[in-house]
């Protein structure tokens, strides 16, 4: 049996008890039933996953930031060249990326996994190297990858996870870093969910009407050469997928099946989710929604993954950072049902 | 000079020079621009607020809960009973809120300021007593309060913010505790926005249609009675107010007096800010919007603030929780600032 077969077969639904527990002790907390919103369900859920309520408080948090270049930047759908993918690895690595600041804002260490940057990355602490292969071939002229690259990357994210779950954390974010990889994503992300590919795809790092209309026209042409379908996900994720899209799918299924938390980042991670979910359709039950992405296609993700994102700030950077910026909330929403006095508990008077 | 005067006179615009620099840093830093969304436009205020580019780091963090009853609970406006302000107030001293566990959550120390609870509140670590009266008269029936009560309690928030800041607290939030005290903010919302009271009134802890067709008529007469208009403010506070949000008052403008950014709360920290922007406009530099309240008032008077909610989650709670779910966000954009680096000193290529 696979690593992939095994970790699917270790996923189980989240607790129907634990949440109908936490439901139940939502409103006997000294507060007006309902007035915390969107935490009220996130706690529920966590206690759902964690199998238990109230729920641990989900921490200690690890990032992870899967990196890797595609074949498809020879497009011409970014404004950036291929070296910065390995130039932001190094800044990640140097502590001097976004994703390092919020990560210290939320107390969350950094981990990059090189499962596919084309250049070679200067060792550094907080980096594992993973490389499948020097980036993604072009998918405008067949397959990103073969199936035993995928299957490869996809055990690096399981492996990841593992060994973070492993090492204690109770919440795990996850995030990339790959120059041309919304184009990818939002190739995923239309054939997940059965959108025009134009509704679902953004500009990106920025790009302008003209090389937005050719990003389109280029995802179109890899769904088609593919013939990538949802019915079969795996092959349609080595067609116009990437190596971090791979590792991601990994990492999300195997922290479903250790029962730990992932935060989703935007529409790199939504993507690799949907295509996770396609797989095992119960691993959804452990992700929460970080943040509502500008690009299109993450909401349009979301709203197939029947997730509501907790962050709404107008992000497009990518690396985790919207995911990790959820954090605070996902802590919160489990301190609520830790810490909170019921009204019994407290002597306040309950209604009159 | 009495100390509302000679606070006012002390504030000063926030510096346009060092948001000028920080709008150029912004662009020079490891990300495409403008990819950090509310974030970007947040750490530049802060740099207008403090005077330099980077901001220092917004810590340590003092919330400040202002509590006061009021006497319009008598004509049935509130779902829970006035003393349910006494039992939450000790609830909130005893650690048990939700204010407490978010504060934990974001290291932040909660005072409460009984300025006006209508029973006596059990002394305890954390309680600040400066009862300016006990509870606000029906505002219905005459005035809420005196000009001399509206000035004192004024001058309690005035000197609790100038405390936590000389305490060395660099950012401020603003929180509330008082059964029957979004009736009061509705009304000062009405009156400072010219918005039709029932546009502003909400259902507060959870008022059914009957109830809120209730307040919405308690609400129009008060604001007739007490012939409250936005020309004097004090007077239209002292009419239809709060002692808490007279408190809310003073400490918003000491706040920005000391140029010290403060989150502003829900409907209640709203309102007040509406009546303190009045007073003294350019205070409003100040302020930080931490959420968008379920509150209809909440909403209208940000968008007559001009301010933009970080934390949009259906939180109806009161107490500083939303604000105080804001903290990180706010620190966040901060360190944007202070710790990614630029595309010249992190090797980058910035653009193709």
């Amino acid at each position: 049996m696979s690593l992939l077969t095994e970790t699917v077969a270790a996923i189980a639904p989240a607790s129907a008890e634990a949440m109908t527990a936490a439901r139940q002790r939502q409103l006997t907390l000294t507060k007006p039933p309902g007035s915390l919103g969107a935490l009220e369900d996130v706690g529920t859920r966590l206690c759902g996953m964690y199998g238990e309520c109230p729920p641990p408080l989900p921490e200690p948090v690890a990032i992870a930031v899967f990196a890797a270049d595609h074949g498809v930047c020879a497009q011409g759908v970014s404004l950036y060249p291929q070296e910065v993918t390995t130039q932001m690895v190094a800044n990640i690595l140097a502590g001097a990326a976004v994703v390092n600041a919020f990560g210290r804002q939320v107390g969350a260490a950094v981990t990059v996994i090189d499962v596919g940057v084309a250049s070679e990355v200067v060792a550094a602490p907080g980096l594992t190297v993973r490389k499948v292969m020097a980036g993604t071939a072009d998918m405008t002229q067949g397959p990103a990858m073969t199936p035993a690259q995928v299957q490869a990357a996809i055990e690096v994210g399981i492996e990841v996870a593992t060994d973070l779950v492993a090492q204690g954390n109770r919440l795990l974010v996850v995030g990339d870093m790959g120059i041309a990889n919304t184009t990818a994503s939002a190739a995923l992300i239309s054939v997940f969910t059965g959108l025009d590919t134009a509704d679902v795809t953004g500009r990106g790092t920025g790009i302008d009407n003209a090389m937005l209309k050719r990003k389109v026209s280029v995802i179109e042409t890899a769904i088609r050469i593919n013939a990538a379908s949802p019915k079969d996900p795996i092959a349609a994720l080595a067609g116009v997928g990437g190596l971090e899209h791979a590792a991601m799918v990994g990492y999300l299924l195997a922290a479903a099946a250790l029962r730990t938390p992932v935060i989703l980042d935007g529409v790199i991670a939504c993507s690799a989710a949907l295509v996770a979910r396609a797989i095992a359709p119960r691993a959804a039950d452990y992700w929460v929604a970080g943040h509502r992405s500008v690009e299109p296609g993450a909401a349009a993700a979301l709203v197939h993954l029947d997730l509501v994102p907790l962050v709404d700030l107008g992000l497009r950077l990518g690396e985790g950072s919207g995911a990790t910026l959820a954090v605070p909330f996902v802590q919160a929403s489990a301190r609520i049902l830790r810490e909170v006095a019921t009204f019994d508990s407290a002597g306040v008077t309950n209604k009159q």
